[in-house]
């Protein structure tokens, strides 16, 4: 990733490059050198190359002045070329050696975009693919186009094969919305061999399902005549002076808070050290050590085969960075925008630049706060302001746009909006979508499916050693009437605090109106004499609807609770596993450990460096609203200060509007005065 | 309430005035003086002078074009002035005549911003309340002020006394924070008398409790040396073309969405005859017949006295009408803004105006839609705008803006932003803040609280008969492996038709992250074959807290569920009742009753005209962060459609991008292409 001044060619990494940021094109290209040199004669596939973040200790000591700058490592993940066979090795470019090699077992890692357009380029032209569209009337395989999915679950091929699955869309015209027209039928693939194993048909009653043919446009070509540009006047947003932030490479500050940007082709946006100017104590207090979204799924909801195998995991099987939108061909956002580009290796080791891959910009956020005395008419108010650190991914049919947001009071809220296409399937005749689906235009079902992501907070509260206290409200328990309770109005956060990691897998209380405070238990608010904290509000976390036991559930184990705490370690990052593609989810793996397997130790969360895996999302029934394209749906969580600051962090804005108005008041009064004048 | 061009002088009700119209100030006086004149020689303190809506029949037939016009008509509430007895009339403009009078036993009206200017002007010369004073060392009494309110309950009084309570505070200087230096005692008064009944001083092991002396303060003058100006750039948001909107009067007419925009002294904004231009179906589709935010309640949660008498009513109590501010000096909000003023009637029955009470604008909200094909390259984005119909109240310390706002997509979501002065109480050195209060600064106290907003929709989904239909996320029952379930992944929407007003009494239940869906039962969608809907999307509504049987849970029996469905009744409309000053919630009281006595009847609410009153809220904890001035905490609630529409309704939108990018893909794909190119 590079600043726009420095696209593709970056500073060379010496003492002007932090140490989190990601790798350069050349770093790319020499560890692949260095790599294909170790492996030689044996030929590589490379499925990733990528920053190996430095030990925590060492980032620390380095950043704080007091320890040296740590080498700078690349992980890379390889396939002997043509064979499922991966190896993982790392590569020290500061020492220009291959630090370690291994050969993992009974695994397989992300499909690339590169890996998922094989099935597409060898599906239409496999006989059984062709008979398949032939038996419903389709001839011209031109038409017929498949999405690539890595396979949630296929028991006919262990890990001798690195499998895919494709779902098969007909297209009446080139531009034709390619979720209209779905077929009856999938395929499974060997990514490696490029051999389609299996054309499974489906038939119901014995009979394949028509094709459905009617046309649900969404292009400009289908449906300009609909326009009403009538309708809206432009709303112009401009920042005349510039924007709010600085700047640094990939390190930002804004409005008192500093952090650094990183990305990586399987998380993507990665926020740092993320730090923010106390205005009372003076001084520079650390929030997180690191955020960025680790995982997600999208289970189905049909029991139906072929949609048992349909569950996604976006991040862990595809990849958030390199699925990721360029979005220099007009922003998404408005006002004034500030790119950064991504950089990412390909199969064969090259580097490669996905120009304004995140998104940076500030909006206006309404009211920061306001209060009118309406004793005295002293009417105070100001303005707050976001600042927004964004990505949009297309994850085939899919879209999510990443929003990680900044506010004035100190808040962090990651919002999720979801777009894009339903995936769709076809109806038999004789066929309901419902219960399952919803049948959102004739033939056409679009099956229920929930979207669970996992925002992973590496927490420093002020400091490493953090606590997460339970914050549950309720009532007192002592009866009405009672001495303690007489008008029965007594009620009262319980706090609990997690103290180990199997305490700390918890999950969402409505009835109480659970949070979770991320505290510094040595770290007193002055006034309260309670530690400071960090409350995490995590109220849109449906439960994962797949049953104990079913393959969703054992590959999901992150899925099964809100929140887990676990002490940290380092590059232990991703809770489905380093390995999701094929993953069974099975417990104690041993090369694929997941969030279950790390919290079965049970060590302790209690006043130690620790980590939280965050799951929120929502459940969707389609609506015929949803199609032919989706009305963004947004979705958030929010970390919110908890007696972090001694009063209002935001009190150095200058307020909007300072007024003297007694109209409000003078007017309900019976004797009317005109008293209105500024301060 | 008037436009900008006639502000306070209203053009007559004749053809021209829509039925909804608030009162003009000509029909406010017009009413004072024949009530006057009916009263003769009893004197009147007028409570309220407001519009007598239609009965829903009168007002459908003539909106249709198949009924006269209704009669203006006017409700009134009036004391015989200096005494706590209630009359209600209702005049008829039309003819000019009282209709109705008659006096009602055993309640209390609204306390107006006039009353409670009462308890301030007396309190400080009572020698009681002088003495307490002095006790604790003030003996500048023009330096304390008295913050009335309500009385939640003191059996003490009865309804022979028209009772409020007032908070009183210490100010070290004319402009210091209202709320810093809390003092230990509180004042009952009778607010027709003019007397002070009771000064409670309260005694900590036989002590006072020492006024908390620190400054915390807010205000320019103040603190105007913190400002980092510096730190902000501006972002300008301009409508060069200006607003998108139309009104008609009180009418407003945006983006194929029609409506009108009401205002009383009670509910403030009142949206009616909401409509929607369909796309698909070329019609107009009602959607709802009236929204307003009917009630709310705030109650504190520590059970020492005073507090249990702390627990505000302010739609009931005081009047979101009442309350509200005028925007005029200085709006809240960004961008082109169009503004309607609201016509009050004081209590000596004349009419006064809030300039710019209600404040309409419009705003970007982002992404609408995005698709990437990333086959070939088609990307299409549209963005989203907000229309937002919004007041701002003052309830004392808090300040609750309101905002009504509607998307593109269809749907209608309540923001509340609850911003403005924590609620404090001085803590006796003995004391802790904890469990039921946070120390938020030394010696102040900001007790537990909920904050419980009751909108009532009625909804018209398409028609005037609707069931609503509650809707649970939840795991086939079939266990995983079974043949019906082989993976265990079936979920679907349980449908539960809420068919009795006792059913229609319904919580939220995360656990299955329930919704109800307003059904038209009669009106199938055509693709679905399942009744048309808008959902209502309801998780932040916490449980009240106060326990069966407290004093709480009785009057605020509105808050004891998320949800009420009731059959429609003309002018049923307050859930907490028409009389909530003093109200112990009794059931079944002749003159008040609640929508507990509503639900009690039982009736039928499915495929009928029915009313939903939607609870929702927050619990507040209260942060150091939220002093001295406390940063805006939004809660929202919202209602969308669900197979509603046909399609997507906001195809017509035209789209703010139409691009053709397959940089993404190429950048990750082994062999490099540049192919970018406008469509």
């Amino acid at each position: 990733m590079a600043d726009k001044c420095c696209t593709g060619k970056r500073r060379s990494y010496a003492s002007s490059i932090h140490p989190l940021d990601p790798l350069s094109v050349d770093e790319i290209t020499t560890a692949a050198t260095l790599l294909r040199q170790h492996a030689h004669p044996i030929a590589l596939k490379f499925n990733c190359i990528t920053l190996h973040e430095p030990l925590k200790a060492e980032l620390t000591a380095f950043l704080g002045g007091t320890g040296p700058r740590p080498a700078r490592l690349v992980f890379s993940i390889m396939l002997k070329k043509g064979t499922p066979e991966i190896s993982e090795a790392i590569v020290n470019l500061t020492t220009r050696k291959v630090e370690s090699w291994k050969s993992v077992k009974d695994v397989m890692p992300t499909l690339t975009l590169d890996d998922l357009n094989i099935v597409e380029r060898i599906a239409s032209k496999d006989p059984r693919v062709i008979e398949a569209c032939r038996e419903i009337g389709i001839t011209d395989m031109s038409r017929v186009y498949f999405d690539a999915w890595a396979i949630g679950i296929d028991e006919r091929w262990g890990f001798e094969r690195r499998l895919q699955q494709a779902l098969p869309y007909y297209r009446s015209s080139p531009h034709d919305n390619q979720y209209a027209h779905p077929l009856d039928f999938t395929v499974v693939a060997d990514t490696e061999t490029e051999e389609i194993l299996s054309v499974d048909v489906r038939r119901v009653k014995g009979e394949r399902t028509p094709v459905p043919l009617d046309e649900h446009n969404y292009l400009p070509q289908f449906i300009k005549h609909q326009y009403r540009p009538d309708r809206l006047k432009p709303i112009e947003i401009t920042q005349p002076e510039g924007v709010s932030f600085r700047m640094n490479g990939n390190e930002i500050e804004w409005a008192g808070l500093k952090m650094h940007i990183g990305f990586n082709y399987r998380e993507g946006i990665v926020l740092s050290n993320i730090r923010i100017d106390d205005p009372y104590e003076k001084r520079e207090r650390k929030l997180f050590h690191r955020v960025s979204v680790v995982e997600m799924v999208v289970p189905y909801g049909c029991p139906k085969p072929p949609h048992h195998k349909k569950h996604a995991f976006d991040v862990g099987e595809y990849g958030s960075g390199f699925m990721t939108n360029s979005l220099k061909l007009g922003c998404d956002c408005k006002g004034a925008i500030h790119y950064l580009d991504a950089v990412l290796a390909t199969s064969t080791g090259d580097a490669t630049v996905i120009e304004n891959a995140i998104c940076i910009h500030e909006e206006d956020h309404g009211l920061l706060y306001k209060h009118t005395d309406f004793r005295d008419g002293n009417v105070i108010s100001a303005r707050d302001r976001k600042l927004i650190i964004s990505q949009i991914i297309t994850a085939a049919n899919y879209e999510y746009a990443f929003y990680h947001t900044f506010t004035l009071d100190g808040t962090y809220k990651l919002e999720v909006k979801l777009t894009g296409m339903l995936n769709t399937y076809c109806l038999h005749p004789t066929e309901q979508a419902a219960p399952f689906g919803t049948e959102i235009a004739r033939g056409l079902d679009a099956q229920n499916h929930q979207h669970i992501f996992s925002l992973r907070v590496d927490p420093e509260i002020d400091g490493p050693s953090n606590t997460v206290v339970q914050s549950d409200a309720v009532p007192m328990a002592d009866p009405v009437g009672s001495p303690a309770n007489p008008y029965g109005n007594g009620f009262y956060a319980k706090k609990t605090p997690l103290r180990t990691a199997l305490q700390g897998a918890a999950d969402y209380c409505h009835e109480t109106t659970r949070s979770w405070d991320i505290t510094n238990p040595t770290h007193l608010n002055p006034s309260t004499r309670k530690p400071i904290a960090y409350k995490i509000l995590n109220n849109n976390c449906p439960p994962l609807l797949a049953k104990p036991g079913s393959t969703v559930h054992k590959r999901a184990g992150f899925a099964r609770h809100a929140l887990w705490v676990l002490p940290y370690r380092d590059h232990e990052v991703f809770p489905a596993g380093q390995y999701v593609c094929q993953s069974t989810g099975e417990e104690d793996h041993p090369h694929n450990p997941t969030i279950v397997d790390w919290a079965a130790r049970d060590e302790c969360i209690e006043n130690t460096d620790i980590v939280c895996y965050i799951q929120f999302g929502l459940t969707h029934f389609p609506r015929t609203e949803d199609f032919p394209i989706m009305p963004a749906e947004p979705v958030s969580v929010m970390l919110r200060a908890s007696n972090f600051f001694q009063k209002n962090p935001a009190l150095w804005v200058p307020p909007s509007d300072v007024v003297r108005d007694l109209s409000s008041r003078k007017a309900v009064e019976a004797k009317q005065l005109k008293e209105t004048s500024r301060l």
